[in-house]
């Protein structure tokens, strides 16, 4: 059974002829799951990348190495960079990153498992970013992360029919 | 709870000390979905790609484009490009991949619904390729792909530790 908020993404991103791209390291793949559960979400989504690894944030989707030395990469710079270099990449009009401290070990003071920083870049280069530390386990954390960023898209989505 | 054949690959992977990059179109990312659930995994898994539309096999993962246009995005030949080349992208020891059709339509009299050509590539270039055509929805079909898939890395990994 597909997720329901998955499938308001396709039929929003379809009704609005806007195509996304997907960059997940905590969800490893789990919103391009949700999506391809989906007959025909191919009309949306263009593809995704999953750079659990800090070297292919790099090397798959153009994220600065200078950018992840500096800021880390839970960080709102690297989300950011993750969701144009996704977007850009794959040539769609929105992109879409997450990258966080799942746990259940990780954590830092300043970033305590279950921190998460989301980003979408819309169209017209719009930024949405946000972050959250969430307190579920591993697995809810992950399912907590992919739902927020549908969310973001859908926002973004929004706003983008209002201008 | 994670799946049990995720923390096979992972504990058989990580005792061998090998990495592992996944492309994924179908399953959209279930097998790195299946593998982020698992604390630790980062031992094991450098990151995937999800390149669903054609032009993100080429672009993220170097998949050439003659091939594409000469053999089709699900064949052997697709599939075994892109193991190797998110391998190689990725830098991991090992490459899996698959290329399908999950329905409900899309098929044809030569590539009926449920066909899918997965692929490993492995230690040693070593390659592992194999086509099914499976008879689920499209929900059963990605994840009889993901668990084959995984199959063939755990097989890959065997009859490395042989050599």
């Amino acid at each position: 059974m597909a997720e329901a908020i998955a499938q308001q993404l396709i039929d929003t991103l379809a009704e609005r002829s806007l195509t996304l791209a997907t960059a997940e390291t905590d969800t490893g793949g789990l919103i391009g799951h949700w999506i391809t559960d989906i007959a025909g979400c191919s009309r949306v989504w263009i593809g995704g990348a999953s750079p659990y690894h800090n070297y292919p944030k790099i090397d798959l989707i153009g994220v600065s190495r200078d950018l992840l030395r500096e800021h880390g990469s839970v960080s709102e710079e690297a989300a950011v960079a993750m969701a144009r270099g996704v977007r850009d990449t794959l040539n769609a009009d929105i992109g879409v990153a997450e990258t966080g401290i799942t746990g259940p070990t990780g954590g830092s003071e300043s970033r305590p498992v279950g921190t998460v920083w989301m980003a979408c870049v819309g169209p017209g280069d719009r930024v949405y970013a946000e972050r959250q530390v969430w307190n579920s386990d591993r697995e809810g954390n992950k399912r907590l992360t992919a739902v927020r960023c549908v969310e973001l898209v859908l926002e973004a989505a929004a706003s983008s029919a209002n201008t």
